[in-house]
């Protein structure tokens, strides 16, 4: 017997017969012999609805009333299906964030949670009852609702399961798990068995959206062991831990980013600050950088070329040529048809040769790389868009199937 | 400066066009000088639509589950409230039932107010805010969401307004205030300018539904003076309060009432006990019995004529028959075309005459009278249904026009 933590997101709850089938998971584990939490998300449109409703009385609503209108979504959707459990005769109980004990802080909208306390939730379990969560919320130290922004659901689900020392945090989605890459775009794709945090949050970050990178740090930090599970197909989908079993695989998976602009600033002064004064004006405008290369120009001068998100060019453009003056003037340049594709393995820190493979699947497809970016378990490559699809089904060739 | 509830319905608050005519009356309050509380209901259809979720899911669902979702209603209406408030460049704050300090039983779907904290709907008013309550809601002593059942918004208007020692509480409806008869039927009926607690009691209760009975009940017992206003139409409205300046009317108002039906059993044995075994039956099936009329039948018997609502005569008709041997047999009759045609004032009760004008007026449209029940304050007959609308006109222009 075990305590699982279950997650659903608001499309596995969208209406009557999702919430049946939901509520029949649960039971099916219940039957298991395991105890359960469940938390869930506003039902499929609620949220967009409510934020609608809001629209047409502000364009600019204040954050507090935000968090208060919306955490109605999963009052809802907890009480459908608490309601859906009892009616398949599983004992259970609804409770919102501030009767779950997400105590958050102040920061409506983006909330970030400060202390669980699960007096209650235990003591529900204590009676047998499975006790169904709303996620997303929380309430601040002035008694006030909060919620935790994209991905909140995630978040809530990896806190409960880490105060609650559960055995396991099983987050259910449209998909089956973790795959070496899209399944849509390359068929050979295989969903992995297994996979460490760190891996997950690479390849979270790269574009693979299966967990929100919130919930993953959250579970990597009080290692919470994690599964990745589908809601339709019942069968087992990937293990998010901190050690994972390789079984031989370098690579665990190939992702591809096309939210990426590469911007370089040419003819910069080869003196000190001069990066600092560069990337200072974007952390004004919060636009986050990610690859970084710099390389040297004519005499006394340096390149610098970065990338950032592809909504966020034109601002960091203009954020550069605003403050020119600042970094001695500098060629501004920007490419928008750019591609991020990665790789991303634990085990390719102790092999040699996992670089040159990668490079040799691209040029075998006679693609150009324009930046190169390494980590311990991660090799990126910018590359032109159009290459990208034909680039992730070369590595995968190369390293999986 | 006054300190003023304002309660508005789900009506009231239906659309955008609706939320923002609320804000202007709590802005212009507000602009007057006045420190505002507001509660509000539902929007609309919200509470419907929610109910027919949790149809979907079960016939049956749990009175816990019920009001966790139910709840979610008010939810949704004080923050599109606030946020109208702040759009108006008010200063607002909303509060759930929990958040405004409303303490409930555990009865849920019905549960009743225990106890009042108002520390935080008083500091919200201490920073200038108008503080927008959700109604009908609060918590019990679990820390779970309960409900109050039907008309719960004017109730929880009033008892704040008890606890926070407002100066008035005002209920916003879709009508000018109370009258002297239903304005759709006697177009000569006079909205009245002020009416006792009592009066509004048993014109409530005699079918002018304009004010919730437990609301004016909670109103009486802490002397809250309420105001019956238009929320489309900004004319003064009705003032209830304990006592009300009559300006030489001796009746308020002329009511009818045609959900009743008059149940006759004859030839009841004439000994004791007889009256307490034939309620008692309907007792058993929560059937109200209104008019109770006691006559002497033939030789040792009596007969036994009372009224119940409409809609519960066969119920109460077959738990006669079933129980006939206990009180000795005994013809048993309905007669389901009557109406209740009422007149309430508290002047009457030192006044003489008032009856027999009444009479007076029924005799001149030649309308018989079945049954006649008097208290202090009010005077009802039962005539025949077909009748009833001719009898209110008749007595109102005998007493008021």
């Amino acid at each position: 017997m075990a305590l699982i933590v279950q997650k659903f997101g608001g499309t596995s709850v969208k209406d009557r017969s999702r919430i049946f089938n939901v509520a029949r998971i649960i039971m099916n584990t219940r039957n298991a012999g395991h105890d359960v939490v469940v938390v869930v998300s506003a039902q499929g449109d609620t949220t967009d609805d409510l934020i609608a409703k809001a629209a047409e009385i502000s364009s600019s609503p204040s954050r507090r009333e935000m968090d208060m209108l919306l955490a109605s979504g999963e009052q809802i959707s907890i009480a459908l299906l608490a309601m859906a459990l009892q009616e398949l005769g599983v004992s259970a109980v609804s409770l919102t964030g501030w009767q779950a004990g997400f105590n958050t802080d102040r920061a409506y909208s983006r909330a970030r949670i400060k202390r669980m306390d699960t007096e209650r939730v235990e003591s529900e379990l204590a009676r047998n009852r499975v006790v169904v969560v709303a996620g997303f919320q929380g309430l601040n130290r002035s008694d006030d609702i909060t919620t935790l922004g994209r991905g909140g659901s995630d978040t809530s689900a990896v806190a409960l399961a880490a105060a609650l020392h559960a055995d396991r945090c099983q987050i259910y989605t449209d998909v089956e798990g973790v795959y070496t890459a899209d399944p849509r775009k390359i068929p050979k794709a295989t969903k992995l068995k297994e996979i460490t945090f760190d891996e997950m949050l690479e390849l979270a970050s790269l574009g693979a959206q299966v967990l929100n990178n919130r919930s993953v740090e959250l579970a990597k930090k009080y290692n919470v062991e994690l599964e990745v599970i589908s809601s339709i197909n019942p069968v087992p989908g990937t293990v998010v831990k901190e050690e994972a079993n390789v079984e031989g695989m370098l690579i665990k998976g190939v992702a591809k980013d096309s939210d990426v602009a590469v911007i370089s600033v040419k003819n910069v002064p080869d003196v000190p600050g001069m990066s600092f004064k560069v990337f200072s004006l974007l952390a004004q405008r919060n636009i986050n950088v990610d690859i970084i290369l710099q390389s040297s120009g004519a005499e006394g001068k340096k390149d610098l070329s970065f990338t950032v998100p592809l909504g966020d060019a034109e601002s960091a453009v203009a954020a550069l040529q605003n403050g020119a003056s600042r970094f001695g003037g500098g060629e501004i340049s920007v490419d928008k048809n750019c591609a991020k594709v990665s790789i991303v393995g634990a085990g390719m820190q102790s092999h040699s040769g996992v670089a040159s493979t990668m490079f040799e699947a691209l040029f075998s497809q006679n693609i150009n790389i324009k930046m190169i970016s390494t980590s311990e378990i991660k090799i990126s490559v910018i590359i032109d868009e159009q290459d990208a699809d034909k680039a992730v089904a070369a590595i995968h060739d190369a390293f999986i199937n």
